[in-house]
């Protein structure tokens, strides 16, 4: 790879660890939105935000980009930082790279010509973001539970990204692992991993021995029917993004500890995290040719 | 599922093992085009092709269902099958399910108002012949080589199903597993399950240390260029369909070993193949409910 | 196995499982020693301790049996049982079972003619027991690294129980296994099970880039030396008894973060131990044919 | 390791491919014995053996050493290659290293004052044989069944070196694995390993579902009485040294096919054979610092 020049601005601690991961690679770096952090940056914050723009290649913008379509998501920094200004300073040449870009910020990007990618869009990134994320999952149910996954019944709901690294991740570590799919393809490929196969329709006969339900699927897989064959010391971690896999609160009224553990990468490992994002941006660098 | 009536029709031993475990299974079952078969077929052969096609709801031909587009692929029989006979018999109702149904098969079909179904169009079907295939190469290795699979450097080309399969069955194995693939995010997922993945650029790199090669992709990757590369004793083996993925000539040439190996499944796990292909008749089965 | 009664008489939350465990197999059991346990027990407590020994075939000890060779070790337990009292109400025919009994009060045992058995001499309770062991390991790691195990380097040190199950599972989870023998056998079983084999005396080699080191070895194997080539960001998780394997004060001066991790299966995974505990008593008594 | 001069005498296409491995190492090698070789040595060999004897350090005999206590086990030399006589041409500095030096050979060796060591001793080498031996096993079963060892129902007798390594091996390509012992903690390691266990008097409740039979015990285990209740499809390999685990009249009785498989590592992967003979006579000279 060709060094470049990047400014990282706003984010949580994967854009820090980003930024210095990038430098240690001999690129050229700048980091802004860090003001209120209390910890070590590892390098020195640019005091003004138009006079780092100004020199640098990339933009790296915060994952999400923004919780309000105004500012960037910038935990760290004390001010406000407007996309607007922000989109105002860079120039067509310039590349903003940044994590889940809205529609109506993509809207702006082409109105102020800002070139904007967002990683989310990116298929490795999102295989990469699943090893985090099913790490994550185990670490939740060792906490929680007083079994070890090694020797228990452990369900994992849908055979995508997540659900197929959490597999194979629950299987190394000794677990009996069911996977649930409902396409005949999805039921053949977790025979050919070495799973126990559960289509759909026969969830309700399989999840009263589960120790612990792992679901990925985004919409209410465990409903009142099948919540009421489910074991009451079973955990259910739910990983799907809004509304969930749940019906949550069915199973409190059932007894039955449940977990919505979102946004995993950047809690449970954001060193792995912001190693993903950098090798995403090396690939997406790679195929522009810039 | 519900008990129905099958004629089997032709086919190599896959079609005696299925039509067997069709029967075992509650099933009526009929075959035809077996009389030179010099082995016990485990049930009687209907005389008369036309009185067997009259009273069976399902007729299974061939895998691949001919090889000439006229008549039936059918080694064991002593005459011929013509396919147009075979349509002219079949009425609305009845459902045809083969292996490999050409074009022109598929037309003629449709002019005789005969339902055909291929078995090769199901995404199931392909992963589950991705077992056998993966296997069968395995067995290749294991009988050409003076060395053990385990602890050696074996690289797979392509992570398609064959190649995902493969790869996992070599690790289990103990093997060094290295996978080339050309996308991103196939690069991502090999990385996650634990292999170490090889960009198409990179090839020439690492070939020179294997000692087993194993192409699945279906055009000329090893070509002159790599070949050079390749240790003298290391084995290619070859699992794409033609044209294959091998400059077999500069291969030879070169005096590198290479076995192209087609067909798998019904070679070295016929009766598995058929259980295949029997999960797979249900599953259509049971979709169209009929 | 023919059901028995028993008494379980102090112990921490394990011995509460444990009793339910052997009640739900059909046994007859009794408990006594929890009366300050804040949590549910599943069964009613007896109330005198003389009258409970009077009726029962088992006697289940703590696991350890005492800390000072006096008393029971009874944390939930408000009053201090002795050893000595319990001893003395036990007649010929009575089994006692209990983990860890010392060489002062096996002696005690045999002046009033109990027996005695230790669940510790049983070699399939000690490989039982190192499954939680690596298991709380493994949650140890997760919690403390930012970064995933998923690809990071992990070293385990010594090849016995827990080495064995542990490098297995940190495999499973995608991580890269280096194992530390000194052994010439040790290092051939660690290179067939795949993992990267390291010589006691090449450990200063390795020790640099690795991001977790797990240590089973008692006695001080990371000193001075070898804790200079150890990076600063590495997690050292020492699971050996006393004297454990690190210099620890060492580690600290160096800035290494170190955790000594003692008596994990009691601690994260209860009611497997409790399970693992019930097994072994079963194996006892179906060798003892009693 | 410092470089020595070696002498390879007799043996099979391992011996050749030992001394070609350690003259690529950098040593000084020799070779005698192989006049009858049907292919190529790589190197010459030595014409007079007296010669050859008296320049070398170390003299490398075959593996088993003789099939008669009074020649080298020579298959590709004309001549026979006398014991005694070799004995007489060493002196005292000299060290033999062969496989299987029966008791009388190694009389004879203190007789002549020669110091010789036996491979089969070494642990290490057991270990690292069971390798090929158990990989060899599993290119038998695949050659011989129908069916996938993939999804198959594969039992293990016996949780030796074999079994161990032939237990993971079928578990990575997908087998459904049993394995049964008799003690306790054998039971306890299978377990662990995420195997299904059998205990040796469950055997007869099991056998009747498997597929294939490994056998690594070397007394009838599988006698009239466990043969009964095998399917007549099943595949027996017999990996156990003489008098072997199976009934094998019985077993023709019954129509259940049966393969005594011994020495595997040498026909099935004589190369690897040879780079681990050549690892433990290195692990042999460091230990006695020679």
């Amino acid at each position: 790879m060709d060094k470049r020049s990047y400014l990282v601005v706003g984010g949580d601690i994967r854009s820090v660890k980003l930024a210095n991961s990038l430098m240690a690679d001999g690129n050229d770096v700048k980091i802004y939105g860090f003001n209120n952090a209390g910890f070590e940056l590892g390098m020195k914050e640019s005091k003004k935000l138009e006079d780092a723009i100004d020199k640098v290649e990339t933009v790296i913008g915060p994952l999400p980009f923004s919780n309000d379509n105004e500012t960037f998501n910038a935990p760290f920094c004390s001010e406000k930082i407007y996309i607007n200004d922000v989109f105002k300073m860079m120039n067509k040449k310039q590349l903003l790279i940044a994590g889940r870009i809205s529609e109506k910020i993509s809207h702006l990007a082409q109105v102020y010509n800002v070139y904007s990618i967002d990683l989310l869009d990116r298929e490795e990134m999102a295989v990469l973001n699943a090893i985090p994320t099913a790490e994550g999952a185990i670490q939740i149910a060792m906490e929680e539970m007083p079994i070890t996954l090694h020797g228990s019944n452990t369900l994992v709901l849908g055979f995508g990204r997540i659900g197929k690294i959490l597999s194979k991740m629950l299987l190394g570590i000794g677990s009996n692992v069911f996977v649930e799919a409902r396409k005949y393809a999805d039921i053949a490929w977790i025979k050919s991993y070495g799973y126990q196969s559960v289509y759909l329709n026969e969830l309700k006969d399989y999840v009263g021995k589960m120790d612990v339900i792992f679901n990925t699927i985004p919409h209410v897989v465990l409903d009142t029917q099948v919540l009421r064959d489910i074991a009451k010391d079973c955990l259910i971690i739910d990983l799907a993004s809004k509304p969930g896999g749940v019906d949550f609160d069915k199973a409190k009224e059932f007894g039955i500890k449940t977990m919505w553990a979102l946004s995993l990468p950047g809690k449970v490992a954001p060193v792995t995290a912001a190693k993903y994002i950098k090798s995403t941006i090396y690939n997406i660098i790679e195929e522009l040719g810039v």
